[in-house]
């Protein structure tokens, strides 16, 4: 049976090759006159710059992390922790960064041809962007399927380890270098992107009152630069996480149920097969030369929606040959559906077509603070459909799989739901990765003073980004906790495995339940770091952007050029000083409480982060995401329009949720799922010293 | 032994004498001049006719479910809940509402009478609002001992019960009708205080550009029965929930831990030891006639803290005496601490002379959406030291208490714990009462047009009313917690008694996390609800208010008089249709969930709510708290004082905060010990019918 994991090299190939084929797609068009080859260069060189700073502030990080790994694998002899785990931490970060860089690259290099393609037709824009969310969505996926396949061969054959339980105990450890690079790279680029956005729109929208993207803001360029490093590069290394975590977390379980190597091939197969279907769903992505912006919703929505179909029918046969099982197949079923559903509702409430955006944007009537207060309620709300649809999935799949049988069975049925929800990976991350292109490429037609009508475009497909970019998070929240359950279910079993004495996880214990708090009261504290992080770095451009619309004279008629490269190099040093301390917070937090409360008050811990964090990066995502489209709303003429004091309240509005949906909201899904490698990774070491132990 | 209970009702009658001494204290004073006296008559009208509504729609509520409970009840022949039930729902709610309405009638009487007091001294004013607070405080805690002891002897006595299991099983369900009433009281109050305020505040200081309170200002007098039909009716209710919750949870834990009548007894005589020693520190409130605002200060925390200090030491002898346990004394004094160290950090996030709030101050430089992150960040941030302290108190309760050797002994001192906390409430409550009452006397000062002198020692009082404040909802909200773990382990005991089967109540059930997140759901949808009704509420007075100003002419020149009246109906409306919803799904939803989940679904979504609730509890009373603080810093000449932009964004920020620190959040509180009484009182029926149970 393992032989038949050589399928996962050739998942592999296939989707980093239609990456390749895709990015030569993507250069072959023109970047345009030379104003726009000259802003895309900025662009792009503080995107290079922002992010080699990056790395080498992560790296220093993960060296003594790797180093302490070290120590711990080796000084136990390898009882407390594998000696491949060390290595396997590595290899993780570096894959988990590589999608984020590969998807940066290709992001900056995208958005000047887009914008340059939009100029001769709105279907050019969008295959020029959309190839290039291809170029991510692809290596994605193609990366994570070596990452994962290749540590499989060196376990199962170079180290000649025969028995699954141990491949699957040692494999779920190898999420922890993904995690920890992802969240570094969703914090920091989520700061510095909201950091830019925020200090840009403040000075340059409401007290300067110039639109956005205008080349006289001197934020103007970092704010671009931006959307590479965190909606391009940090998205990316999220997504990696995301998908490798899931795949991980379920091999574990696939070992606990007893399925063996089977159980381990069906996630790693369905993945291929995910794969095939995603390229498959990308060839029906095409569409008239006059198409309008419905027109091209619908070729999209055709594409993600064929291949998440065709996946579903190929699960069929693949699942029934390899467990025999139909409730698996059911459990499948259930992450494709409920990641559908979540992304509809995800739009449902934050898209200006549906109701709840549309009463938001006429709360502006009555001024910012009760917009405010309409948002987050709007936000909160919209937690109950994606808490039911998840609550939903986990049952049935619990229930199918295995349940009142066998509950092991069951548990795997979770994990597989959320492999199934991230199947189709590739297409539905291109879709999603093509919006902050079309972003930037709109910035750049506006600083290069192109037609309005190229800009009108370029709006269009930026519209169309955030409602795919909805569903798009839709997948990544809701398999974000069906992993997370997955994992802590994985750590029990890890733990119990390691002890005699039988674990009270019983809810009525009070370690449990100091647990839940210490769970809950993570995620308020890194949300808050992370909020605080992007308002600091946004200040000291506030600050910044005064300082030269006041200092430098000529800019507001276009006589003198502001110092773009200021407010690039300070949003760089923001985001590298404040991510840190939330990135920390995740790894230390776990291996404190379980060095005080022992194994049970961390699984007590994992539990509350995990359903805490969720419920408020729903919340967050949802009530910024409805923010920044009753702001277009009203941008697009009602309630006074651009302007007016009901615009400027739904300003601020947007400027609230900035930080919210792309910096804290995204990096808790991460938050989890580090927590739950962590603990992972440091079981032994709990197990062996623990201050409740000792009572 | 059952005859020391007897002692409740010695409690009971000393507390009740004091508040009535108290009232009176407070009628002798003079209540000003005609145009106070008008003022003054118009606020009590306001009120009553509020209350008078809400009770008639409570009261209709009430009869539904009280019939629901006696068919429950009867046609189960008792077996599926006691027939005493149904008659305690309704005890339980008529003494909270009596709580809150005599809190209300003396602070609607004493208000004129503090600002005609103040106009002769600050300690005068102090120590009429303090009399008034003390009028329900003390109320408070008497009708609590009245309620319990009176159904003691109900069940002991009149229908003979023996068995102290059975006692405590049947009591614990009394405080349903209790925490019923409570929500009806915080939601609707605070829905009407918060939308009239907001009201206010956006038509009158932000676009008129008039001072608070300002005649001129159609929703002064609403805004100002707000604060009595809120702050002081809502908080009566709600005290007198948690206070006789605590209790009843504690008896429960105190039979099954196997303490017999002296488990009962314990909590009990903690709380009539508690009363004298609150009488005993409020002798202890006085002041130098030339006193200043700190020394007032001074004078109140001498009065609480001897009173707590003398309570610690005389439960030893009292703990030792009836249990022999110096474990449990410990647990009573980590809820003595406990509650200290909460009161003194929600101080510290909230008040403008501490660095969180001074730095949110300074954050309105950036304008109005900056200082909105920071409030949001720092009320996420303040939730740390309540979630550990609150861990600390149950750990250390737990294993003092019993523990290693009896976990039933330990779970006792959670609960004992939290009667420890609220032991003195009599003095904390009326020291945290007097603060609406000094509002009122400013708004009374402003609108009769008294010296500037008088309205700046009303002022005075106020600020340290929002002191005190601080430190009674640290209180709340921590003996909130513990009283909530203390109903759930009572609710795992009781379905544990009725049935056969083991409970699997591990985290890894899937069934429990389910419930987790129903649980964490609950906590935003309510909250959601809650924030919601304030807005739709105040955006009603927004349009009347503005109405008002343009087709009443002269309005501004004080040549007409604005329709207050419409405004106090309006708000009146607004409360009442709004309240309902959050009310019911706190009633429903478990319920719903039990009958979908069974109970081990009910233990999940228990678990969650309290934890996520008392989490977003903490988060928005501070982050509200820390908004209003600093917009009053402001308003004192810093950052360029009133009238500035940065006291608009300011503004903006307090706008926002008002429904989280003062509707939202305090009725989460209640809302996490609703769900639990009414999971108990429902236990019988859902353990006979449920789905899960079927499969």
């Amino acid at each position: 049976m393992e032989k038949y994991f050589i399928l996962g090299f050739l998942g592999s190939i296939l989707a980093l090759g239609f990456s390749v084929i895709q990015r030569r797609r993507v250069l072959s068009v023109s970047e345009g006159n030379e104003r726009m080859q000259k802003i895309a260069a900025a662009i792009r060189s503080g995107a290079n710059a922002y992010l080699k700073h990056q790395y080498t502030t992560v790296f220093k990080v993960f060296g003594i992390v790797f180093v302490l790994l070290l120590i711990l694998a080796f000084a136990s002899g390898g009882r407390m922790l594998s000696r491949v785990t060390p290595f396997a931490f590595l290899t993780g970060g570096i894959f988990s960064m590589l999608a984020g860089y590969i998807g940066m690259k290709i992001a900056t290099s995208a958005n000047a041809r887009t914008a340059n393609a939009a100029s001769e037709s709105l279907n050019k824009g969008l295959r020029v962007a959309f190839s290039s969310g291809s170029v991510m969505g692809f290596s994605v996926v193609g990366l994570g399927m070596l990452d994962v396949t290749m540590w499989f061969f060196i376990l199962r054959y170079a180290l000649g380890i025969t028995e699954p339980e141990q491949i699957g105990s040692i494999m779920v450890m190898n999420g922890m270098g993904a995690s920890f690079m992802a969240l570094f790279a969703r914090v920091g680029g989520g700061i510095y992107t909201k950091a830019a956005d925020v200090g840009a729109d403040l000075v340059g929208k409401v007290e300067a009152g110039i639109p956005e993207d205008d080349p006289r803001n001197p934020a103007t360029i970092a704010d671009n630069v931006g959307d590479n490093v965190g909606d391009v590069a940090g998205m990316g290394a999220d997504l990696y996480e995301s998908y490798v975590g899931s795949i991980l977390a379920t091999f574990s379980l696939g070992a606990i149920a007893g399925y063996g190597f089977q159980g381990m091939l069906l996630p790693l197969l369905l993945a291929v097969v995910g794969i095939l279907c995603s390229i498959l769903g990308s060839f029906l992505i095409r569409t008239k030369e006059d198409a309008s912006q419905e027109d091209l919703l619908k070729s999209l929505r055709t594409g993600t929606y064929s291949a998440a179909i065709l996946a579903a029918v190929l699960g069929a046969p693949l699942t029934y040959f390899l467990l025999h099982s139909w409730g698996v197949y059911i459990a499948i079923l259930c992450g494709l559906v409920g990641g559908c559903v979540i992304g509809y509702f995800t739009e449902y409430y934050t898209s200006d077509t549906y109701k709840p955006t549309r009463e938001l944007a006429a709360e502006s009537e009555t001024g910012s603070a009760t917009i405010i207060i309409g948002g987050l309620s709007l936000g909160m709300r919209s937690t109950m459909v994606s808490i039911l649809v998840v609550a939903a999935a986990v049952l049935l799949s619990f229930y199918c799989a295995g349940g009142a049988r066998s509950f092991n069975m069951g548990l795997y049925g979770i994990g597989i739901a959320g492999v199934g929800m991230l199947s189709t990976l590739g297409i539905t991350l291109a879709t999603d990765a093509y919006g902050p292109v079309a972003d930037n490429a709109g910035g750049i037609a506006q600083m290069a003073e192109l037609p309005e009508e190229v800009r009108e475009r370029t709006d269009a497909l930026d519209s169309l980004g955030n409602t795919t970019a909805a569903t798009g998070k839709g997948f990544a929240i809701g398999s974000a906790s069906l992993t997370a359950l997955a994992l802590l279910v994985s750590y029990v079993d890890i733990v119990q495995s390691k002890t005699e004495e039988v674990l009270d996880l019983s809810l009525t214990n009070p370690l449990m339940l100091v647990g839940l708090f210490i769970g809950t009261m993570l995620t308020f504290l890194f949300t808050s770091l992370t909020m605080n992080g992007v308002e600091r770095a946004a200040q000291s451009i506030v600050v910044e952007v005064r300082r030269q619309f006041k200092e430098i004279k000529g800019i507001m008629d276009y006589q003198a050029d502001p110092e773009y490269a200021r407010c690039v190099a300070l949003c760089t040093k923001g985001a590298l000083h404040e991510m840190i301390a939330p990135a920390l917070i995740a790894v230390v937090m776990p291996i404190i409480t379980g060095l005080i409360l022992g194994p049970v008050g961390v699984v007590g811990m994992l539990g509350g982060v995990s359903v805490s964090g969720f419920a408020m990066a729903v919340f967050m995502s949802n009530a910024g995401g409805a923010w920044d489209n009753a702001k277009k709303y009203i941008e697009a003429g009602h309630h006074g329009g651009k302007g007016s004091e009901q615009h400027k309240a739904a300003v601020v509005g947007d400027t609230v949720g900035d930080p919210l949906k792309d910096t804290s909201g995204p990096s808790l899904n991460i938050l989890i799922k580090l927590c739950s490698t962590v603990s992972i990774v440091f079981s032994g070491l709990i197990l062996a010293f623990n201050l409740v132990g000792l009572l």
